[in-house]
């Protein structure tokens, strides 16, 4: 099933759509699919309600819809970053297990909803990526139950300035302790960037438009991953060619920072480049604006307008 | 006042100190400070509540109190770096605004819950900060206005974890537009880090005990601030050496993330030592475990034992 968040009257709710349908269908009493992932934590419960709704549920025609996105307030967004092999001569020295940051949930944006961008931001450029989205908490989860702990998969576009990056990564002296000397301390030469601003920037998080649920994704690394701006495609990948898998990614995460319901794990660019198109770096929405769109087969196309903020 | 978030019985409640007092007072109805916040966004309606449970609430000795974080879940916790004045020469080419990171709520943890080690971790070490807790939300605040958004003050420990920093700090060719060719690209030797395990991992974040009304702090940037490692002083700052001011530091911050009600802005590490102690790099609590307190003047001591997990 395909679930989502979406704007109704003067409130929002949860929503179930089948993949083959052109309507939505409202599952009473969930005023997101935060809320019903919370209120279900072992993950198979809502299945029912879901059902009900599909059956006899209000409707809202896909064509009308104003979609938020599917999980509104995650309590955590985490991003993979340097995650796909099509392109390793990038690598001077990498990453041996998944490198992570953390997206702040202010930055997400339905699909359809604009990404508002101003001059001061400098480029910032699509990222496409394959979404997870946690279903059941946990924490040292190994790897082969990991996929367990996945509600489902969705669409990501982990927009990326940087010209923000470049002004918030510094070169300093870390301070190290003196292995001679106790209490003593010596210099080390180091760069540092810090992604708030240029990974997290209000709007720099569109996600949806919902969330399928993990069933109808029997191998979520053969999937065609694509983005498109205006009618251009620029990236064609697949993402067989993540470096780490889900379960690797979901099971290192779990080690170190625990995870909750509705927690998302964005699992790194899929920036292989078309044939006929550039690299996501060429597509600098904050001067070209426009339509950008990230495509997932079997999971659903994302997309969203360029706009001055 | 000082209002908090305590376990009471199988729950927890939100609770309110006065400075002078060795009880908390319960604030029926509200399960955590961020659900005070949450319904009182305009920021002075809660007075009246919190009075009455002074009043005649059910009290808790501030001897037995189990602390929670004031806040338990805010929807961001932005970290700043670089951010103190008293060790310039460490900088080669530092931030010319906030550079800012995120902190996920995951890793939050309240004044003696234990902070939770192991060896895979490497080097971890405190950092007093003083943090912002924000009242009401907005975007692009003019610093002229940024207090009024201000809830109140509390106590935070930023841990950092250098080992995992430099585990996840890598170099690399970034991809920029090539000036002379339409699609073309050129490689940037780049180094960029990945803050989410060396800054979010779970514990990483102690917070509280409490949340300082901001009417109670007349000067927020004229604070002394320690840090002691069981009875040895390892620093002593004040908050007047902060290169960005509160006011200056939400404003900036505003104006790419939207601010949120219960949203944590830790102000950056009061690093400078004491007359008798080391820095704080030289305390790694992954080695010497022990106790661990942050203190700021008129906002409270937080303290925390180190364990291994």
């Amino acid at each position: 099933m395909h679930l989502g968040t979406i704007q109704l009257d003067d409130g929002t709710t949860a929503v179930v759509v089948r993949s083959s349908e052109s309507e939505a269908a409202v599952i009473p009493g969930y005023r997101d699919l935060d809320d019903l992932l919370e209120r279900h934590v072992n993950g198979s419960s809502w299945r029912g309600e879901a059902e009900s709704a599909l059956h006899d549920g209000q409707r809202v025609s896909l064509h009308e819809v104003s979609w938020l996105p599917p999980v509104r307030r995650p309590r955590k967004i985490l991003g993979v970053a340097l995650n796909n092999s099509a392109n390793p001569d990038r690598i001077i020295s990498g990453p041996e297990s998944p490198a992570m940051f953390v997206k702040p949930s202010s930055s997400l944006v339905g699909c359809g909803q604009p990404i508002r961008l101003r001059p001061e931001m400098g480029r910032v450029h699509p990222e496409p990526e394959l979404a997870v989205v946690v279903g059941r908490e946990g924490a040292d989860i190994p790897a082969s139950s990991a996929l367990e702990h996945v509600f489902g998969y969705t669409v990501f576009n982990d927009l990326t300035s940087p010209t923000m990056r470049g002004e918030d990564t510094f070169h300093y002296r870390a301070i190290h302790p003196d292995p001679d000397a106790a209490d003593g301390i010596r210099y080390v030469e180091s760069w540092v960037s810090y992604p708030a601003r240029y990974k997290g920037s209000d709007t720099f998080g569109p996600m949806g438009p919902w969330v399928v649920d993990a069933g109808e994704v029997p191998d979520p690394h053969d999937l065609r991953i694509t983005c498109t701006h205006d009618d251009r495609l620029v990236t064609d990948d697949n993402t067989m060619n993540l470096r780490f898998s889900v379960a690797e990614v979901v099971s290192y995460a779990s080690s170190y920072m625990s995870l909750e319901p509705g927690d998302v794990i964005a699992m790194g660019t899929a920036l292989k480049k078309s044939a006929r198109g550039g690299a996501v770096q060429n597509v600098d929405l904050n001067r070209l604006r426009g339509r950008i769109d990230v495509s997932i087969d079997g999971i659903g196309t994302l997309w969203n307008p360029v706009e001055a903020r």
